[in-house]
């Protein structure tokens, strides 16, 4: 692996300070800011991340905050699933697709009031998306990103943490839902959601300045709970089948295709960009679609596409892979053809290291 | 410096493969792509760069394609520079700037015809601005990001390199002006352009194949000449006054601010997005603006902005800054407050590594 140069471009965060300090590893780069990918090793971090609990710097999950009496207007043109029902204090996992359907994000919606929103975004620009929409329309609404950088507490013991820090009452927070919080005085929004399936919060923190603090809190009372840096694990995610916008999912495919059609109300939400194309294909249905693929033994990191072939002819490409130390196999995330798509079958996987087979799975593994 | 982690995400170019054979030592992330950043080292690049001649791995400068009866109106909407002269087989360095004329972006634009343009882009998903904007005005054209990749070729023996895989009359194509030529049977794109000051040409190869194939003409063509692998070098960039989109500015600066004024033509570029706010700073002038600084020694590398304070307040920031050999310095962008933008002015910079000095030059250094 090269290295990662340093540039103001790539922007650091209100816990990088923190995240060196822990001595991370690895980055990738998320919405233009540091991600870290590992610190002690992706398979020591996995296992923590099991048994005990992490704090995430996710601050790459950069807020698009609509502001002004147009936000809820705004919102549902922006997204095929129906807003209508949607309460200040809920989080909603939204699809963003474009005039032809084709998936631009796939991020988290928070509702703050009738008149605030934010979303919480996977990686790509959707504010230019938002602004220009916005902007065209002449609608009411302010478009920017606010200095609110998320960190997550994931794992086991994820509301024992919390509650030292935020008291017990976290502990009654739905999933998908937020409350308001104290901490030092500040009002801190936090939901109970996550990118791991080990259970957790994610912690908005508005303003720079209280990132430090907060981080050092965390720490210092979770000290017995053998709490320690963490970041998303590309094993535990695909076990648990979150799906990765820039990955699993680019501008090429539909919800539908991501396995998203249940987060599509093609009939109710009227207005919405891109629901001609929708309502064909949620009429048509896919003619490919997101799977697990289980695949024995070890593999080299999918740092590019990996085609799928049956008989000489594509039918399909596997977008991530793991190695997964519980499953004792390579657990993997693949856009597969109808022709190929039901479980038990055997696939031919095209790799820079040569061909290996693959087996689509019923389910995903947690 | 950490490990940059491989997926999927962080796509790879159709040079990759040559890239990575020509021992690539770091990278940063462009546009969601791997873009290198050294190979021997910064310094021993810098030297070969202003000696002989490098291929450059710029894929990472996308293109978004504008192409229908619509597409000048909609080019002439997204930049404040006045278009109405643009001739097919120019380029122009065109700001595109948000209603309150924010940068979103500092492209290059390619005028192919009357109805099809590339718009050459720096780092952010302008795609999805045009789209929308596109989208929400309900004009008929198409929008997309084409299969093209640029390979620029870069330094003082870059004629010769390209005479001899696109003929000699390639010598005569003027600065910023793109010609068709040649190669293995195929029309591409080459224009006298590039990300240095060392004079070259960026080779838009359509069609990811036409990669490795074009990559190694030009290694064969180019074994007396001494050519290289190479990549954009902070050092040399700096030297030469070219702004990085991200690093020197963002969408919170004008394109006065950034110096680009002159690219400007409030009074003319009728319709365009942010006119109304940039007449304003057009009127008035920027308060802060782009200047070189020269700070004596060896400075830890410029990951964040850097204050720059006098009297306890702040009046700037460093956004940009590397060691030059050549002048013996640390060369410097800043972003300068009025009252201490005049050339002479000695400014104290808080870097994470203690309070720094530097003075503002009068001009860049080449």
């Amino acid at each position: 692996m090269a290295l990662i140069s340093p540039s103001r471009r790539l922007r650091r965060t209100p816990f990088s300070d923190g995240v060196e300090a822990a001595g991370v590893g690895g980055y990738t780069v998320y919405n233009h800011m540091l991600l870290p990918t590992f610190f002690e090793s992706p398979e020591a971090d996995y296992r923590h991340l099991k048994m005990h609990v992490q704090v995430w710097d996710v601050a790459c999950e950069r807020q698009v905050e609509l502001r002004g009496p147009d936000a809820a207007r705004l919102m549902q043109r922006l997204t095929p699933r129906d807003l209508r029902a949607m309460l200040p204090g809920q989080c909603l996992y939204i699809p963003i697709v474009d005039e032809t359907g084709g998936m631009l994000n796939d991020p988290v919606a928070v509702k703050i009031s009738d008149e605030r929103y934010w979303i919480s975004i996977a990686d790509s620009d959707l504010l230019l998306w938002v602004k220009g929409i916005a902007n065209a329309h002449g609608y009411q609404v302010l478009v920017d990103e606010p200095d609110i950088s998320p960190l997550a507490i994931q794992g086991p013991k994820s509301d024992d943490l919390a509650a030292r820090v935020f008291g017990e009452n976290i502990r009654l927070l739905r999933f998908f839902r937020f409350g308001i919080f104290s901490f030092e005085g500040h009002d801190v929004i936090v939901a109970r959601s996550g990118y791991s399936k080990q259970g957790g919060f994610e912690i908005y923190v508005e303003g720079s300045e209280l990132g430090m603090p907060l981080w050092n809190a965390l720490f210092a009372a979770g000290e017995d709970l053998n709490v320690r840096a963490g970041c998303p694990n590309a094993s535990e995610r695909i076990e648990g089948g979150l799906l990765s916008y820039g990955n699993d999912m680019t501008r090429e495919n539909t919800p539908h295709e991501c396995g998203l059609g249940k987060f599509c109300d093609t009939q109710t939400a009227i207005g919405c960009i891109g629901r001609d194309a929708l309502l064909r294909v949620a009429k048509d249905g896919p003619i490919q679609q997101v799977r697990p693929i289980r695949i024995e033994g070890r593999v080299a990191p999918c740092d590019r596409a990996w085609p799928i072939m049956a008989k000489g002819q594509n039918i399909g490409q596997i977008t991530s892979a793991a190695w997964s130390p519980d499953f004792d196999c390579t657990v993997a995330i693949g856009m597969v053809r109808m022709t190929h798509w039901d479980p038990g079958t055997t696939l031919q996987i095209d790799t820079p290291e040569g061909t290996i087979q693959g087996v689509v799975q019923e389910t995903f593994w947690i």
